[in-house]
């Protein structure tokens, strides 16, 4: 046992106090595990758009003061009752959707969505007592996603730890926490294009980039980026996009354009944008007989996904994915060892590096659309 | 070849002259078939729910006179030029979509959807010249669903008949052209439910009862029927139906009726009603996480399919499906070989029969809502 397990640990975090307002790197207190809870020493944060939604907390249920960061990589401090699973020493990806292990969804081949453990934003406590581990000077700090990982120190639940490979490079395989992972696996899992076959993907950040990734990892024959921003293209190249259409180039809509381009419609489409007119093009560009599309994008709480009925009935379908459905204990050191064997690449996704201490310039750039992915690098 | 080969042949006929006013049995001439066509003698038809739709002609091109029937078996009289794959005397069900096996959706595993063939209820003519080869004292009557088997003798595409086994009792089989093979196809080969899931089925008229019988043959646990119609739930319980609803007795949505009754929601549904509130209400009555719905009733030409998309994302799939997903020629030997084999019941939809003089008996019955399938003999 190392000497901190069963003691509040004094750690950096970086606390959102206020929507939209600088994070803070703070002193604050980490309580030890509960049942079936595990602290984590963070290492390397990647930062992840939907830290920036919650942060700026628009139409979203603001919490706050918490501490975002969901895709992280750390090691284990210490392990509270009941946990067999992990000991100290190990090496995790914490979850932001977890895996029991024992419910209906994790029994099931076809989802990834435990009922216990499954990810909630708004939620800003853990599940064993309702409480947070996280405090300044006795005022509470909310948890985010039940991870947390702005902070030198986290708790989290042990169905939300995916114990990898200690041999992988923490501050390259933490971007398969979330972002990457969910884009690759909503082609390879979800869309599942055979070889040769054409896929179009909506939006070009993270989660786009990864969905055409893993088009381009399917051996798709040809991949069409859809963006407002022409800027993307260049980057997206690397990505294996062949083709890119800029809405606003065009005056008729962009499934005609499309289906134009690929006679009749592309073999798969993924949306990775959330906006709702996104998700009826990718579906309604998908060709007749045996299209299908894959909502990724998550959209606002009034939104509407409407179209005619017969571009069902003309055998299209249309499916949505959270987290490329992957089961994240199950799955991720099955990805971490792709990557180790070379089969898999993260490198690329990753375009900035900040230490902890200026956090707040991984958000900015994210803002501009500068970076891909930027890792926090903990330590330094 | 027979005698009448190369002739035109005089024949009875049921003409639609008029929307909803009674079909008229005419003696009509019948045109020899032209390159890739087949005459053939009609022996048998089954009314199904379509040929009343367009007799009505309600929000539907209206086109007449014109000789309505899609659902049959017969025997090829004679082939026109280029036609190989069948000779006089080979035993046929007509087909109202067809499959030129030479197109990408020929080609491909997945849609049953022929470029060439794919059924088109607007055109009353043949591909061939443009022309019908209906007429009655050189007045041209159109075809219907390019198969107008209300009539002694009927021209199809060779791309749309299936030879099937001459065992086989046309009188029974006729009903695996559309309806039947429809509904059980959409459960069997498209929503694909596991030993033991659940299955709610929208709409319990012939094509419902079929996607009953699919879901029963699949093995099943629990088999949901949907209808405004109480009656119908007795004959149901024969095509494997276990529980019954029925909207109106519902002060609740019915997709939050069957979510209360199964736990949160049935694996599979299929929608085998048209309504694009129905639609709504099989996708969001399946379970987050594996659900999958189908459509395959036919909707209004201004009906839109709206729903939440966090319904999608939440891991839930919407396909829709023509004729089962069956690829005509292809399967349709292989359906009747299974009637033969008795692994497939078709005299449980039948449930009338009338002599070709009474064809309008055949549709006060369907209107009436009291026959499944009504045979409709055309010797006697």
């Amino acid at each position: 046992m190392s000497s901190t397990a069963g003691q509040v640990i004094k750690c950096r975090a970086a606390v959102a106090w206020e929507a939209g307002k600088p994070l803070v790197i703070e002193e604050v207190e980490v309580a030890p595990p509960q049942t079936n809870e595990v602290r984590i020493k963070i290492l390397f944060n990647a930062l992840c758009h939907s830290d920036v939604y919650f942060w700026e907390a628009k139409g979203q249920t603001p919490l706050f003061p918490r501490i975002l960061g969901h895709e992280a990589g750390g090691v284990v401090e210490s392990v509270g009752e009941g946990v067999t699973e992990l000991k100290p020493g190990d090496h995790v990806l914490p979850c932001f959707t977890g895996e029991c292990g024992d419910c209906r969804h994790c029994h099931s081949e076809e989802s990834n969505l435990c009922e216990t453990l499954r990810f909630n934003t708004d939620r800003g406590v853990m599940l064993n007592d309702g409480k947070t581990r996280f405090s300044k000077n006795g005022q509470p700090i909310y948890h985010f996603l039940g991870t947390s990982t702005f902070s030198e120190y986290t708790v989290v639940h042990v169905g939300c730890a995916a114990k990898i490979n200690p041999e992988a490079p923490l501050d390259k395989v933490c971007v398969l926490s979330c972002g990457v992972s969910t884009g690759m696996g909503a082609t390879l899992n979800v869309a599942k294009p055979e070889k040769g076959q054409s896929v179009a993907v909506f939006g070009l950040g993270t989660v786009g980039l990864a969905a055409c990734e893993g088009a381009r990892m399917a051996g798709a024959g040809r991949i069409i980026g859809v963006d407002l921003n022409p800027g993307r293209f260049n980057e997206a190249k690397k990505f294996g996009v062949t083709d890119f259409v800029n809405p606003k180039d065009h005056d008729k809509p962009v499934q005609e354009v499309i289906a134009e381009m690929t006679d009749g419609g592309v073999d798969r489409a993924v949306e990775c944008t959330g906006s709702f007119k996104a998700m009826i093009q990718a579906f309604e560009c998908v060709h007749d007989g045996w299209g299908v599309a894959v909502l990724v994008g998550v959209p606002g709480n009034d939104d509407a996904f409407t179209t005619h009925p017969m571009n069902f009935l003309n055998e299209r379908t249309l499916k949505g994915t959270a987290f490329g459905n992957y089961k994240p204990r199950t799955d991720l050191p099955t990805q971490v060892e792709k990557y180790m064997k070379k089969e898999l690449e993260v490198e690329k996704f990753i375009t900035h590096s900040v230490p902890f201490s200026e956090i707040n310039k991984a958000f900015d750039y994210l803002l501009k659309g500068q970076s891909i992915r930027c890792i926090i690098r903990m330590e330094a």
